[in-house]
């Protein structure tokens, strides 16, 4: 049975206690996701004496909350297998136990990744037909947004596991972007058919074959990804991982060269006093805050992960992604797709291999 | 025998016909590396109909170099097998043949990367105990600039095509960042010793143990590639291309926004007029000419590659980058490596597979 959300007066539950800045990001990023979305409602996870206080001081998001105690919690540094035996009883669990049993139609957590991962995978298993769940994000590009996958649970994948991750793209894009026919690219190391290793061949041939035939784009490079040449990135988990940190670390360097450049000559400095409101509408732009919220795509629930980093306005987005995501139920139009494709395999209950995650 | 150095005199080999802008970029930028060094000869390969006509309006340029003629000349759409077959009498092959014969100390070309990388391994081996060429390139960083190799030659590496491309890297750090003890990464999807595929893992424990040790820093990630973390980035051909054009896509996105943002404001142009200056220093920082000139490690000889679509200042680039390497006899310092950490194995006569870097 398909996990679905049941109407549209939906409950989200959260992880109080996960992230850097928890639980105050969790609290102050509930109550901002409350302005959007101001029907919602929220389990949270987590140590009531640290929790109870802080939401009592919001009686606007106190309102649509409950608690739900408990003290154990995740650390940044718990291995996924050690997660898995040893926090049962953590926030991270019961939030995931939350969507599991249908009390939640999504959970977000700011832990640790391979953690909520394992226990995501163990606690809800994975869509009929999909092999692996990836990591889904949002990318900034000079076209708007794209998304892309996989951006680190799978370090290596076969041409199988990128036809699903194209898939489930496909639907994360419809969703998040808004567009009825994403274009779907593979990222490669050439524009031609030729080039790259077997996996990213063979999946080219798998996606020419299919239903999304006609939103394939076909392969691209690194530099489309800012390009925005495509809705959605098709890649492995190393490939994905590493091209999101070096855009990451790229804009990074780019605004400590502009802000360097800035302040080094005293007209730049009287220029800047007039371009500010230029150079704040470039920084709001480039904020991870505003593309905060990587779902875990192919789970039979929705789990999204936000950057552990993160202050409230990123956190929040993550709850709007997560609403959004259970409110167009994300995982029928995969399991439809599937269907159609005709890659849909029998369900099997064989115990997923909770080391390859590690 | 190692192909070296003879003199301070040095004679470059230049491919006159290769790359979007060519010849002129090729005949100004030889004019332009002359500034830098002065005392360098050159043989430029190429169609001396087009060729004589731009050297010959360039008089410092005419007086140290001669023009070898030849009509034939590697497409752009060439696959590397075919340009290996029948293209042995092109500007680009006669380029490489002058590095052989010791003629040049080494060459640059603009033109097609496979084609170049297939007729090098053919003509000028690889050196003792190198069993994979790769391209290793300069990228600016926070810090200043970093070397990153594979940026493309070999989609799939084992440990021991890591731990070679570490050398080879270490030696080209040293003369290109002038750094006695470059600092090396291996690009992986966390810092944890657990984290990443098997060649990455292996690797690690390979330089753990190797003559370099002192300067592994371990296993970094994405993000520090733009922060300049380390001065010798090591990953496969794969990630290392996707990485390079990843960063050269955020790049030019953030460049688009700034742009945009101080257009579309008055204020924010007011603001330009006295920020130019520092926003033009910004602009020369981020100029990919300044990073252009990869080179092909591990070849009995040095082959330089220039960006295709660079003009004479990126080629210029490219030829200084040429006679750095060559001055300080970079093959040298690899073999060096190679035995003080043991892994020189016995030179073979095994034919080169061409098809590996199609």
């Amino acid at each position: 049975m398909i996990r679905r959300a049941s109407s549209d007066n939906l409950t989200i539950a959260l992880d109080g206690m996960g992230g850097d800045n928890a639980p105050e990001s969790v609290i102050e990023g509930a109550l901002l996701a409350l302005k959007t979305n101001p029907d919602i409602n929220f389990i949270i996870h987590g140590d009531a004496n640290h929790l109870e206080p802080l939401l009592q001081a919001k009686p606007v998001l106190a309102a649509r909350s409950r608690i739900a105690h408990t003290t154990e919690v995740v650390e940044n540094d718990d291995k996924p297998s050690f997660a898995l035996r040893r926090r049962r009883d953590s926030s991270m669990s019961h939030a995931i136990k939350s969507v599991r049993s249908g009390d939640a139609a999504g959970a977000v957590s700011a832990g640790n990744t391979g953690a909520l991962m394992a226990m995501a995978k163990v606690l809800l298993r994975t869509l009929p037909g999909i092999d692996r769940p990836a990591i889904g994000g949002i990318m900034p590009t000079q076209a708007g947004s794209s998304v892309m996958l996989d951006l680190g649970a799978n370090v290596t994948c076969d041409a199988e596991n990128l036809f699903e991750f194209a898939v489930m793209g496909d639907a994360f894009a419809r969703i998040i972007l808004h567009k009825e026919n994403p274009s779907i690219g593979l990222l490669n190391i050439g524009t031609e058919d030729a080039k790259g290793n077997e996996a990213v061949k063979s999946a080219a041939t798998m996606l020419r074959e299919s239903d999304l035939k006609l939103n394939f784009y076909g392969h691209i490079e690194g530099n489309d990804i800012g390009a925005g040449t495509v809705d959605v990135i098709v890649t492995d988990g190393f490939t994905g991982n590493v091209a999101l940190k070096t855009a990451e670390g790229t804009a990074k360097m780019f605004a400590f060269f502009l802000k360097d450049a800035l302040n080094k000559s005293t007209l730049a400095n009287i220029g800047k006093l007039f371009s500010g409101l230029a150079l704040k509408k470039l920084k709001n732009k480039m904020n991870p805050s505003l593309y905060n919220g990587a779902m875990f795509l192919g789970l039979n629930g929705i789990i999204v992960k936000s950057h552990g980093g993160t202050d409230a306005l990123g956190f929040a987005n993550a709850i709007n992604v997560t609403i959004n995501l259970a409110k167009d139920d994300i995982n029928k139009h995969i399991i439809d797709e599937m269907i159609q494709s005709g890659h849909i395999a029998p369900e099997d209950d064989e115990d997923i291999d909770v080391e390859e995650i590690e």
